[in-house]
């Protein structure tokens, strides 16, 4: 078993607000997050694979080719958007970067090799906040 | 003649986009960035000030003053802040990152000590692109 | 199940020596590491906390509160001491990365929020070390 | 259980070919990495191992020793080197990150003390792209 | 006047040797580095363009421009290459990382914009090594 | 004329106080960097030399003698010490990044080869913090 990871950069805007609380609860929930004229972020997209090496290539996959999936399905989806209006796949999903993670898993998970499986999305917010999640 | 840096970060969000131009012609020139939904990013700013040594102390001046400074006149108004609608000082400006780095020198200019001079405003749009400024 | 890492900074003055041994045998273990006179490091702080996602607020934790916790627990405790003479929970302890790892697991594990568990404490002592503990 | 982290550098030339295959199938597979007249990389490795801490020095094994160990067998033999041309333990395979990651894993293993288990090799092939092994 | 930078990547295989030389007396002075079988590195590029800012955009000029005029001139002529036999602009030089920098300032400095001054190219051979010129 | 920079590391104890002054005065000028029992940074240094590139090497000057200069005269001299006591080029000297850069310049002015000259001492205290001497 061997782990390939690659890291892909999108930005974008967003809000942190609940829809069924006033904004003055938003307002203590989620800080300065909730600043309903949006904030943004550089966000940093590892996704890591795993499986068995391909005897023929000496690849588990084509690094390249993981990049070119994660763009389709991923990073143009996301890039240079507001997560919160933008995107079909957070329609009526907080855009935490918890839920952002857990949603990118399941946008990538039906396209990979049927050899291949995803093992980890891990994401940045920021240069000291990430969140990782392994589909379970 | 000694030069001391302080990086310092924030995130925002903004848009790129000609209040005179029409939707199309800021689509052609601004491409994804005139997003009229906005998108963001994660700002790491570097202020660089020179001057001469202080005998008594041994500081140009104190790295965490340096750091109260920006944070009052410059990285409080702008994070987690929309720059085109919710900051002043870029009130009618196009919300580039070299005009935000002209903008954030005005800020900052003003309040440094005497005997120490703003020498350079660094600001780090994306982790691939950065904009430099020294006053003049 | 969700993972939140938390990057934190402190800096400290240490030495590694054993107490029970001569200065030459600590010489002979430790090297440059048992100068008596100290040497010091910035050390980066990574703590792994995990759990389910809270359905109001789409977090794990808000990832400020889990810097605050740090904050008041771990690095007001060790930022701009010594390790060896200035921290209460690492008294009679000898001063590797290994150990201040443990240690901090300690003093972080009883402050979480009842639904969210700590994972990890990943601690660099020098920018190519680092040591990690998962509390078992 | 804890463990350590040791980052270390080697830069070296290869290409990805399959010898049983024509130049057009390597490069319908490889694309710009079967370039017959080579490429290379500045690899960034990381060795972690793990066990328990030795009760006497705190340590799980001192760092600068692991890193003459890593040094001796693996970094030695790949550093400003040709992987398909000059390294013994190279010869006949297919020089991906994958398999490297393996063979490194190999070189390592045996010469560890006797209460220390390898328990990851990651090996940075571009700032981009990195694979890991654990053994298994 | 503002400074805009652009950081882009490629990878590639060199030697450093002198034809005029012996074998002999290349690996005296280069060392490792004269390996006849090549070694090879991940390269950093950043590439700093100076001028006025454009008041219709609020650009020196759009980064993403910048980036295509840098893949088109010189990374694609570069990534996955052998300096010393794959590129036409590198024949007969020595192609160390300080002439490397000097012939990428060339093949840039007739493309920019007219209104764009190329300021200075800065080379990173390896995280612990760079090269800067500034065309004089 | 073309820079070479090579960034070294060296990890060493320190405190800012200033002896004429009393023990009180120092905290209220120095803060938590007065703290007696002293503390510490990993220090990173890029040291930037300049001049003609020599035509028979195309280089500078060998960035691995370089590093052997830097090593010999500053990082050996500094590294796993106390700065405000094992070091005999800071006597009497407070010991700030702001001083510690230039008596870094003084230790290797006079060892570089006739045809080179210094041009910048770069320290980083901390990853946010960073200070640059130019020698003049």
């Amino acid at each position: 078993m061997i782990y390939l990871t690659r890291l892909e950069h999108f930005n974008a805007a967003h809000k942190l607000y609940n829809p069924v609380w006033s904004k003055e609860k938003n307002e203590v929930v989620f800080g300065a997050c909730a600043n309903e004229n949006w904030h943004g972020h550089n966000f940093e997209l590892y996704v890591t694979v795993k499986g068995e090496i391909n005897k023929d290539t000496g690849f588990l996959m084509d690094a390249k080719k993981l990049s070119e999936l994660i763009s389709e399905n991923v990073t143009e989806k996301l890039d240079h958007k507001n997560l919160n209006l933008d995107v079909d796949f957070l329609k009526d999903k907080m855009c935490t970067t918890e839920n952002l993670s857990i949603e990118i898993w399941k946008q990538l998970a039906g396209y990979l090799p049927t050899d291949v499986q995803l093992h980890c999305i891990k994401l940045y917010e920021t240069p000291r906040i990430y969140v990782e999640y392994f589909g379970e």
